[in-house]
């Protein structure tokens, strides 16, 4: 086969090469990608790849034998093409379907498409997908809409694992993708009070797109103090979305008793924190990772219905020269929430439009 | 009125003084100690009484003011006789009837009978409870019986918080008595594998009187590992009853993914915890701390029906003076499970005995 532009992060550094495209393995369908997200945990690995790898290790997700820092094929938010299929697998779509799905290789012993080392990722013009995890991707909705499904998952599974109730307070802390994806889950959900909690004001109002019945800025005010005084006897349930180990005792220290802490963000960094404080409170901390293939497909189904604003949460998009670019601008301060790979085309980060889509 | 004999720990020395007899106010009754239990959280009060303190002050639990460390008059596991009425009672029981509650004095805004400085506790002759909150003792029901109810409570509890469910795997860490009294609660809610652990050899024989479908010395085995074996596709819920704070990154780090770690020992020494390894494996921290009324009332109904083998934890009883030597006996390595004290007579820690109870 022909050769590929691909993108592989190594040492915090974004590479763009020339690559052979690959060939499916039994199980697998080669795909082109379309459009991929790019993750707060791909910013979190850039930054923190030593970090990662060894906690991956000690995991038993990594070979520990694996020295220094693998180059890694980004991305795992993706709308893509099938192309062709290979051994083993059934063609349920025919060339040209648009497909997404749980970035994740069965076929390769469960590693993660654009996370594990060694697999292929769809910041790149062509990777690997299973066939068994593969879903069409509706017509009427945008392969930028269905590159957006993955985090919506995530913020899906950050809610059912909370098993939250409709009367409790909601604190979502941190506006970013996995925020807003947990508001919209909220706010499908039938969770009436959802409080929004981030320091940029450029943040407060696509928040409120996503269900957001109030958004507090927590530099100005206490968005624990105020999630507990609105509970009454209902359950503060604090979701954090922020990625910021050192809040995370912060939380702890103002929740209300019987609170719940979610922990959707990732965190790699050993901080010290004292067991008595959610002791006396019986608070939960409750940690959410993944999410399942249903909830991938029932938030497939939410965009297919117009029931989440995922538009709202696109900032930006880029061809695949300007991914190296991008990362130099999301790694600094700044504004951007959901940034859009089209690794089909070149350009530099751009305001988000849907053309193209 | 006349004296009592009393029990106060003050920098981790246990005190016995001639005090007043207390006058009981408004809602509250005068009662007279007849049976008390020593407490693991008494014990480490007394190990660590300024760390309690502190994290006391944090949570607005004590008067920051406070300076020092003001005395504690210990014992909140009890079983005792109405003796005489405040204003504003029913004198629902006539004097002389048997009782036992939820240690707690509504009327002091909440406050612990037994670990709030400036109320009274069950280790002493005489001890002021709330009228609302005690229950009579079933004639059939010894005073030692009634004592193991509180921490019982604190068992049932534990296994409420926990959610567990029959087919998954109970894996109970430490087997003193709470250690015990979640494997009664487990073996009454019907979990089919309950494993113990504990170094102890001692501890073991009790371990299985309490429900334990099997044993562990987790310094020849592992504990931890052995659950994710045995657990398959179910969950394994680790219920911490050590109150070693070392520990806890260790069930952590070998737990299997979705296992629930409940925190049911005190812990109040700040440690170092790298969130990634609970997250990775979506675990849930759930900390248990103290039970409902409604818990204690169907814990007493547990032992009144013969479902608790509360006898087979009791390994020591002892007089009022000698409280301060049977103290310095369980803050050394020892076999030691449930001490009661019968703090209406003299007399050092001897082998439990039912007589008297």
């Amino acid at each position: 086969m022909g050769k590929m532009h691909a993108i592989t992060m190594q040492d915090g550094k974004i590479n763009l090469d020339d690559i052979d495209i690959p060939q499916p393995g039994p199980g697998q369908v080669l795909v082109k990608s379309l459009a991929c997200g790019i993750c707060g945990s791909d910013l979190h690995l850039t930054r923190h790849t030593s970090d990662v790898f060894s906690v991956y290790k000690q995991l038993g997700l990594m070979d520990p034998g694996v020295e220094g820092t693998p180059g890694i094929m980004l991305g795992h938010e993706f709308a893509a093409e099938v192309v062709s299929y290979g051994p083993q697998t059934e063609g349920k779509f025919p060339p040209g379907t648009r497909v997404t799905g749980v970035p994740v290789l069965q076929s390769a012993g469960g590693a993660g498409v654009g996370v594990t080392p060694g697999l292929y990722g769809a910041y790149s013009e062509y990777f690997i997908a299973d066939e068994a995890l593969l879903i069409p991707i509706p017509e009427h909705v945008s392969s930028h809409a269905a590159a957006t499904c993955e985090p919506l998952a995530v913020g899906l599974h950050s809610v059912n694992r909370s098993a939250v109730g409709v009367d409790d307070i909601a604190l979502v802390a941190g506006c970013g993708t996995i925020g807003l994806a947990v508001m919209a889950a909220l706010s499908i959900r039938g969770v009436k009070t959802i409080l929004a909690s981030d320091p940029q004001a450029s943040k407060h109002a696509i928040a409120k797109a996503f269900g957001a019945t109030r958004v507090v800025d927590p530099t100005q005010e206490d968005e624990v103090a105020l999630a507990a005084e609105l509970a009454g006897d209902n359950n503060v349930v604090i979701y954090e979305c922020v990625g910021v180990y050192k809040l995370i005792n912060g939380f702890i220290e103002r929740a209300p008793k019987r609170a719940k802490l979610i922990i959707t963000g990732v965190h790699t960094t050993p901080f010290e924190v004292n067991f008595a404080i959610p002791m006396v409170k019986e608070m939960d901390i409750r940690f959410s990772y993944y999410y399942t293939p249903e909830e991938f497909a029932e938030c497939l189904q939410y965009i297919a219905d117009g029931k989440v604003n995922w538009r709202a949460m696109c900032t930006g998009k880029v061809g695949i020269d300007g991914v190296s670019g991008a990362f130099d601008t999301l790694l600094k301060p700044n504004d951007h929430i959901k940034v859009i790979i089209e690794p089909w085309r070149k350009g530099a980060l751009t305001a988000y439009s849907d053309e193209g889509g």
